[in-house]
């Protein structure tokens, strides 16, 4: 099908904005749409910024992992570096070089950009850049304020059997693991 | 670092809960929070019921996607069968069942967990149980009312060039499709 014809025959048009929060992160509306049969529904949502994040990877493959506490699930987590951009249209590399080194003081000679993808399409605009970093040099991580992390390293075929095993439940950290896993041959 | 004293190295304790909204798919609280110095901080987020996603995948490895226009990024985009529990303690394969039946008219015979993942764990509590799903049996879908998709049968290999070359942007996706890829050997 052709993509004009697709979204006649599926797509949603907006009547009505609401906003029900402008928060620090989020920012939540209530819209009113037509559906494509012509009755009216509500789609709840947030917009978001937009995020970068890193997989980076030492020349013997291992993948430097943050273990960071998540509020929402109450949980510490593995998870790869990762952050907000600044601005919606602030170029996303530069954003991951620098989000890379202030979670972790990395600094990256090789940047290989692994696609974008959307983590929660139903329900927030929000779109993740993956980039995989080699050719790595360390030095001091300058973390936000209000932001506590432990680094370390771990083998990426170990963070693959983690996957595998369901150890590690941060979406993009699996995602990044099988991708530069299957791009690094492990 | 054994996991008590992780959290208390890195964990944060609530305050104070202010409910900001209840809507239909979204529950939205901006939470008071003490961090691991002391500090005061807050952290907004969405309480969700959780859901299932599933992939399902031929005798002939094509899998079973959905074209389905997502109103927050605007786009009609390739997407592995999906939905939210009826409540949060719902047995999640019956719940896999059930969404695979009704959006896609298919019942499955053989059924592998792959999983759980957080797709935003930094502001929703969100987690997703991923199924793999073969054997498959073919009958007559019936999508819930405002539910407007088309299905496609795509050659499991196909699925990973796109995922590989950024085609596929939804992220429970592009996981399944390399997990499953994994699997299956492809």
């Amino acid at each position: 099908m052709d993509g004009e014809r697709e979204l006649k025959e599926l797509g949603e048009k907006k009547i009505l904005s609401d906003e029900i929060y402008d928060g620090a992160i989020m920012h939540v509306f209530r819209d009113t749409v037509t559906l494509p049969d012509g009755k009216k529904a509500y789609r709840e949502l947030i917009r978001h910024v937009g995020a970068v994040c890193i997989i980076p990877v030492t020349d013997d493959n291992r993948v430097i992992v943050e273990r960071q506490f998540r509020y929402p699930i109450d949980k510490v987590i593995t998870e790869i570096p990762a952050g907000k951009l600044n601005f919606p249209e602030e170029n996303r590399l530069e954003a991951a070089k620098r989000e890379l080194l202030e979670e972790t003081g990395i600094c990256a000679d090789i940047w290989t950009d692994l696609g974008v993808f959307y983590p929660a399409a139903a329900y927030s605009d929000e779109k993740i850049t993956m980039y995989l970093a080699r050719g790595l040099h360390f030095g001091e991580s300058r973390p936000d304020e209000d932001e506590f992390l432990t680094l370390c390293a771990v083998p990426l075929a170990e963070l693959l059997c983690d996957v595998t095993e369901g150890k590690i439940t941060d979406a993009k950290t699996q995602l990044a693991v099988l991708k530069a896993a299957r791009i690094l041959g492990i």
